[in-house]
C-alpha cells in the first residue's frame, strides 16, 4: 500500500459515522502511533480499492490488526445507534481464526444488527463515501428495528 | 476424579433437559469414545461436587473439553427452548482464553438467554438434580421472555 486513498479534507470526513469510526480506530491505538496522524491517514487502511484488493490473497487468515478494524467498525455503529436512540447498544463479535463468524449489536433484549462475517482478511470499503453509506445503512436499519420492537429494546 | 458422581438409573436422567444434555455431549464425541458408555458416565464430568471442586485451581485457563461442555449446556437449553416454543433458538458463546465471556441464545431478533461466563475452568453443577433445575430455570425464563415479546421473537 503505497499511496493514500483518502483525500485530505474530503467532505465525508465530517459525517457523524466517519467521525466516530476515526474515534474508534484511535481508541485502539494503545501506543500512540496515530497521535501525529491526520484522520485521513488513520482511516486509510479501511479503504480497499480494487488495486489494493488484488494484492490480498483470496484465502487467508485475518491478523490482529484487521480484526481490530472490524471491531472498530461495529463499535462505531453501536455508538451511532446509541446517539440516535438514547439506549445502550452492545456489540459482540464471534470470529474463528479463519475469519468467519458473526457480528451482533444488542439493545436491551433486542438484536438490532446481525451480520454474518466472512473473508475478514479482506475487510474494507471501496471509498470513504461507501464506508459512510454502509455504516449509516446499518444504523438506520437498527433504529427501524428498535422503533418496531421498542418494548424489547427498553427491557 | 475417581468415583462416579451420577447414580446409575437416577430419576433425573429421564428429565427432558438432562436427556438433551446427554444428546449434546454425545454429539461432541467425534471419535465414538462414548459409544459404549452409559448416560451416567457421559454426564459425570458435568458434576462438580465439593470434593472435586477442591481439586481444581481457583485461577486457570479452561481447556477445550471444558469449553465443549459449556457449549453443550447452552445447546441443550436452546434445543429445549425450541421444543417448547416451536421457534428456532440460536446459541452464541464468546469466551476469552482465560475463561471469561458471555453466552447468548437468540430467538428471531430476541435475546432470550444472556449469561456472563466467568471461571469457566470450574464449570459444573453440584448434582444432576441441580443441573436439571438450573437448565430448566433458564428455559422457563427464556419462554417467558418470548411470551412477552412474541413479535420480536417471530421476526
Amino acid at each position: 500500500m503505497s499511496d493514500m486513498c483518502v483525500e485530505v479534507g474530503a467532505a465525508a470526513l465530517q459525517n457523524p459515522f466517519v467521525k466516530q469510526m476515526v474515534v474508534q480506530l484511535r481508541a485502539m491505538d494503545s501506543y500512540g502511533t496515530y497521535d501525529t496522524w491526520g484522520d485521513e491517514k488513520v482511516l486509510d487502511p479501511m479503504i480497499l480499492t480494487k488495486a489494493r484488493r488484488r494484492e490480498i490473497p483470496v484465502v487467508g487468515d485475518p491478523d490482529e490488526v484487521v480484526v481490530s478494524r472490524v471491531k472498530a467498525y461495529y463499535n462505531a455503529i453501536a455508538v451511532r445507534v446509541e446517539q440516535e436512540c438514547g439506549l445502550m447498544a452492545v456489540p459482540m463479535i464471534n470470529l474463528t481464526h479463519e475469519g468467519f463468524g458473526r457480528a451482533l449489536i444488542m439493545v436491551g433484549k433486542l438484536v438490532v444488527v446481525d451480520k454474518a462475517l466472512r473473508d475478514v482478511h479482506r475487510f474494507g470499503f471501496d471509498s470513504v463515501d461507501k464506508l459512510d453509506a454502509e455504516g449509516e445503512k446499518l444504523v438506520a436499519r437498527a433504529l427501524g428495528t428498535i422503533e418496531k420492537f421498542r418494548a424489547a429494546a427498553e427491557d
